[in-house]
């Protein structure tokens, strides 16, 4: 059997163990092996500091975004190859577009921002020259920003194999910046072969991306000060890293995604028989279904007013009873299998916590029908819709199942709800739908504070609208507390948060020499 | 001998024990108690989150901007007051003034920036709608910045009582979030009076500001995922703040300002006898000398081309030769004490750390004729100007002696100087004096990434320039790496700070709602 090699110091290499194996999620083959053994972390990250780096930096932001663009014409030509591999780790076609196509779409924005609403210009200059002096306009002060001399080391979640590093890559690479690539082991071959694939287009200069497939081993060690460390995963991983001695002796630039506990709110007003109430439970039943509910945006807590809860469950059950589980190859199957059997484990202990304070309204977590395939090899699971009847227990609010799982739970006033919804402690997405503009501003400046991303879904924009689930590389992604306190995309935001910004104080010929800007 | 009161919930609640003596810096008298014995941290946090926290939100920020205006005018009016108790910390006139009425000034920016960049509204919109749908224009995006629900927690240095709550202060109360003010012991006693004086102005709501004289106690284990915590301080205790297990595991809003290894470098161009040469000298001294070098952005590396060297030593030695220090109160007096014995201490021991790489050019560290004062009963210490002829050894670029001491370092050439100020992994403010805009240009963009502030001092501006130390409200302060990795200040940045950044997706109507502005 394979084992996956790293990409490191511009060549790839086979580790020097046999590896841990990984399991195709549908039939429990083994479809590679991961190991990091071999790998010299600290050259790894010289490697990065010394080569790519300076290649990077002496490029104008144009020419970085150029790169990109050939990055991703050339990617696309390649998108079958990493959907067909995408189905082995249980995605259906449509999840496997979310996370290749939804990749290159943040490639691609990155790649127009870095052409628009960036100058030809190897450094940003931030604002205008501000005079700091007693009005003789002899001495300013301006803000640049300039690519840190470090290396953006990525660890990724295993349920993006494809979007996870190139939503990372666009922005670091924009700004200068180069990566290293730590894949999620269950899904790693994929990110390997996305990266074999990026090699290959002879796009990237040297240095500019690597690979470490497997474990981070001594990596985290030799991280310094102009380093940064971005996590996408699990609370406990995050604060793992957080708390790393080198990582925060170094004050190494970290930012987390955590899953957190986000929560859909069925407005007081949206009445079953209206289109609010319908757009409310294809959302749930979409965010349960889609990538079988394996993303840190799901949600997982579904407000809805008191009176309408069994109307809801009943809605959402029976559109669930229609979705068919089973192999993603299966073109009449709606929801793959999860990406292995250890995480179906975890979720069904996950689900065995929620039973505390829930009931199940819809599936067995214990067993699935799946189409065309075997469920005790393959690592299927029934949608699992529970209802929490008292909305004050606890579990709803911090025990996250990362499936295909959700909670309905009521309230019984708008003040109700978004103290509810604040419980979980800080969300990365939430939403609620209405058709009332005045309950749409009371709940986003009550939840605001609690979210990174926040979606009203109106009849209005329901055509239009890219749901619940999904970050766009315009908008911030990330969220506070729980969710990791993190924020990355959010269009140039996403590009400095891999620079220095720095006051520079000069007088004006110093500062135009510097900006390119004459001082006032 | 008094004990001071913290003010907590409201009122002024003296401490149950008898408290830790803190000394007159100047005479050693004990000038008062300090102790948090009996405040219960818990309700400190409560309060104000939920009695000052929404006084706070429902203002607008010019009606938060007028509030600070009205404060600056009573604490000016106050200033005297505090002048006075700063001479017992050690402060000259002076370093009294530099430390008052910059932090009024820093209030004073504020109140600039709450009237005129910010708009007459309770949060922030901080960008245009964005379309995000497929051209119908049904599906926006926009962010918005939102007070945070929480406390701002301040952590002070001793160095500056009044500059650095006021500082915080003024970015958080714009924010419309409320703060608690733990002061450093050894000067408590000029902060605990500071905040009398905003109590007494009865200006700001019930809740807005709390004091916490003394220990921090259990505090930290009662910070939510809403709240932030600042420190300005050393290095060490911004490690063991940042890696709280409360403070990671809700991921609290975290920023430090930690002592750093900043340096100051003399063009290779500006030989002996030019007036940028005059300029070096004169800063370097000043930056020894006022608040005895206790300012974590003051010079504690000074590079000069190797060739002029002794004739930088000399010059410096022959200022610092005119130097007076002793009793701040005594006019003559150039440069008063440290804060205390144990500051002194600790100065004392990081020049013999020192003198492994350097020589002592000026002053002796163990004694100094104090004009009118006994240098064993005060905290005096004279200016230790330190030579360090191998500018590759270790310990000037690690080793920080929090006073008035700085190291003569020579380097080579502008790769070579670029290369050495780097080694200090990190620093608030660098500066350049140079005649040579392009020499300031490759210094600027090499050393920027290393840097929070870089000031490049010519003759053009050295009139209007206010020096290589001043972090000035308008410009970010703070600084990767070893200076902590934390940015506050900054105009509106500082403020947003404080802030939620959440992206809302809406449909035009409802997001002009929240808004007040027409979509696309």
């Amino acid at each position: 059997m394979t084992v996956l090699p790293s990409f490191v110091q511009d060549r790839w290499q086979t580790p020097e163990d046999a590896g841990r194996p990984v399991h195709d999620a549908v039939t429990g083959e083994e479809v590679a092996r991961v190991s990091s053994s071999g790998v010299d972390m600290a050259a790894v990250l010289d490697h990065a500091r010394t080569v790519g780096g300076p290649a990077l930096r002496v490029l104008t932001f144009r020419q970085r975004a150029d790169l990109l663009d050939r990055l991703a014409a050339y990617l696309r030509d390649h998108r079958e190859e990493l959907y067909a591999l995408s189905a082995r780790t249980g995605a259906t076609l449509f999840d496997a577009r979310f996370d290749v196509d939804g990749g290159l779409g943040v490639v691609k924005s990155y790649v127009a921002l870095g052409r628009t609403e960036l100058p030809d210009a190897t450094y940003l200059v931030e604002d205008a020259a501000r005079p700091l002096g007693r009005g003789k306009g002899t001495f300013l002060g301006q803000h640049v920003c300039v690519p840190l001399r470090g290396v953006a080391v990525q660890i990724n979640a295993f349920n993006f194999p494809v979007w996870g590093p190139l939503e990372k890559l666009a922005q670091s690479l924009l700004a200068g910046v180069p990566s290293v690539i730590k894949p999620a082991t269950p899904t790693a071959y994929v990110t390997a072969r996305l990266v074999e694939l990026v090699v290959a287009s002879g796009v990237l200069p040297a240095g500019a991306v690597q690979l470490v497939c497997g474990g981070v081993g001594d990596l985290l060690d030799h991280l310094g000060e102009q380093d940064l460390l971005s996590f996408t995963g699990s609370a406990d991983t995050a604060l793992a890293l957080r708390n790393h001695p080198v990582v925060s002796a170094r004050a190494v630039r970290f930012n987390a995604e955590a899953d957190s506990l986000n929560c859909s709110i069925l407005g007081p007003d949206a009445a079953p028989g209206t289109a609010e109430f319908d757009l409310f439970v294809d959302q749930v039943v979409t965010e349960m279904t889609v990538k079988a509910g394996q993303k840190c945006t799901a949600i997982r807590r579904a407000f809805v007013p008191a009176a309408v809860q069994e109307t809801v469950l009943e809605a959402v059950v029976d559109r669930l009873g229609g979705v068919r589980v089973g192999n993603p190859a299966d073109p009449d199957v709606r929801m793959g299998a999860l990406a292995g059997l250890d995480q179906r484990d975890e979720v069904r202990a996950a689900i065995t916590r929620l039973r505390k304070a829930a009931t199940v309204a819809f599936g067995d977590p214990d067993r699935v029908a799946a189409v065309d395939a075997d469920d005790t090899r393959g690592a299927f699971l029934s949608p699992i819709l529970l209802h929490g009847a008292d909305p004050d227990l606890e579990e709803p609010h911090s025990v996250e199942a990362f499936g295909p799982v959700c909670t309905v739970l009521p309230y019984a006033s708008v003040e109700h709800v978004v103290d509810l919804a604040a419980r979980g402690r800080g969300s990365l997405a939430g939403s609620l739908v209405t058709a009332d503009p005045e309950i749409a501003r009371r709940v986003v400046l009550e939840l605001a504070p609690w979210h990174g991303r926040f979606l009203v879904q109106t009849t209005a924009n329901a055509q239009e609208s890219t749901g619940h689930g999904s970050p766009l590389p315009t908008l911030v992604h990330g969220g506070p507390g729980r969710a990791g306190g993190g924020e990355e995309m959010g269009g140039v935001r996403g590009v400095l948060h891999h620079m220095q910004r720095t006051a520079v104080q000069a007088d004006p010929d110093v500062l135009a020499a510097l900006t390119g800007q004459v001082g006032p």
